[in-house]
């Protein structure tokens, strides 16, 4: 018998792996034989994660077994998931996204919650099913909702998310604060990427309206260090943009400690940024979002509104 | 402020009807303002539960207001959907079927389970949030399990819709398999039905591969006695199916009895039947596909595997 998959989206970020690691746990604690696996790299942030709480990363798969039986976390679009995800049977998602692009033949566990990190509602779905969370779980766990969250303060952070961040730092032993910020600035340094891991290893496209649109994010501690390297991210994202066909590439740098963006925008439809953040492009095709920090709620959901 | 309309799908059924009744009762038992609508008329079956537990029906609608906020409830698909779904913002959904013609621009509570009712789900958030069941909807959420799962003896009914319906029995002070058969056995008095009523009044429209599929079905204590009315059933469809450009349209008289069901079918799209459930069209284009009773699981699975 072959074990259902559980992943999260390609890109991995600290949310879709330490999802994918806490449900599979929790799964086989449940009596399920599952596994759980990653459709990209460990990024810096989440291998810091793991490294702290003593957990190794999923293997890596690049595609699924014709009639495989799979479980999505962190994500439900298509084009975010494996490869040939149209030829696996989906049993469950668990996921705090919009619902795009996703169908199945037959009915499915399908839970989404509009909270900011899978990692809270599996936090519940722990509780619901009795079951304790272990030290190094609730670790990942909690990692999971800082990165998500930029240690609580993004708009897309709720009541519930806060609450079971201390719930998990209680458990975990951890200082929410220092470890956060701890976790954080590993992600940030980013001294060791070419500009092609910069503009590919947090990375999503999203079909908007008839554009094909990819939002790539980058957290940094100082944003101007990124954009030292302005020429050749432009000419690297305008070769990506024609050969993908896209309307719009977005690079969102964000800046951890003052929670703001500086995004570059290259494509026919740059434009879409003027009029979906009221700001104006400078000369470099750049722009200031003030508070901006959310890809999911503060710009792929504008910006869907510009390409209707 | 405007309440948040919940409803269920277009030609409604016991399930979504009741569900939108029990489902806007919990809300607003947890402090929402929410009220319930209906897309259509209510069935004899239906009416049968409502006047058992003194419940009214809901209001009807055609429309909801742009904007509108809604909670879909026993239907995710839009064009089983209020015609102008796109324009409202989708709180959430509580469904128990397949995933597929449906997305939102922003996050939401999105709740499918694989069990054989939606009541069955909203017996379990009742308990969740520690909110007893009343009598009367304790009543309609027993019909809606009676309904989906022909008295528990559909393919579709799990052990949770089993254990929900003896518990909510007990609730609303009923005898599950009397009460259960004369429900039945009033939704599948059509002697006042029109061929129009019957190809309409339990109809679905599924998007299969590039294919238009309409199944609709009626329950019958005697199948032939609604194939009475064969040749007036022909042409009604025929002319149904080229005005709205249908590949096939099904019509399924399920025998509540015997639980096995006789079917037409109307369309180039015919053969598709032959092969999906290994039989052979009669020169009336009828069949009989024993054991077959739930069009979610038995036929709509098995139709979508041929359009692909």
């Amino acid at each position: 018998m072959v074990k259902t998959l559980i992943f999260g989206h390609k890109n991995p970020d600290t949310d879709t792996i330490c999802s994918s690691i806490a449900y599979a746990d929790l799964k086989t604690k449940r009596g399920y034989d599952v596994t759980h696996v990653r459709l990209g790299e460990v990024n810096k942030e989440t291998q810091f994660a793991l490294d702290q709480f003593n957990i190794k990363a999923p293997e890596l798969i690049e595609r699924v077994e014709d009639g495989a039986e799979v479980i999505l976390v962190d994500h439900n679009e298509f084009q975010q998931s494996v490869d040939n995800i149209e030829n696996a049977t989906i049993r469950e998602v668990i996921d705090h996204h919009r619902i795009s692009n996703f169908e199945t033949k037959e009915p499915l566990y399908f839970r989404a919650e509009p909270v900011g990190c899978t990692a809270t509602i599996l936090n519940k779905m722990y509780k619901e099913n009795d079951i304790s969370v272990d030290k190094n779980i609730a670790g990942i766990l909690l990692s999971a909702i800082i990165s998500d969250s930029l240690l609580l303060k993004s708009p897309t952070c709720t009541d519930e998310d806060v609450q079971a961040a201390h719930e998990l730092a209680e458990i975990a032993g951890v200082d929410l604060e220092s470890y956060g910020l701890d976790m954080l600035k590993a992600g940030a340094d980013l001294s060791d990427k070419t500009v092609k891991d910069l503009i590919t290893m947090d990375a999503k496209e999203f079909a908007m309206g008839n554009a094909k649109v990819e939002i790539a994010q980058v957290n940094a501690v100082d944003t101007s260090e990124i954009y030292k390297l302005h020429d050749e991210l432009v000419e690297v994202i305008t070769s990506r943009t024609n050969d993908n066909d896209l309307d719009l590439f977005l690079f969102v740098v964000t800046d951890i400690l003052n929670n703001d963006s500086e995004v570059l925008a290259i494509g026919n439809g740059k434009d879409k940024v003027n009029s979906a953040f009221n700001v104006a492009l400078d000369s470099n095709n750049r722009a200031l979002l003030k508070g901006v920090v959310s890809r999911k709620k503060q710009i792929v959901t504008v910006l869907t509104e510009q390409f209707k």
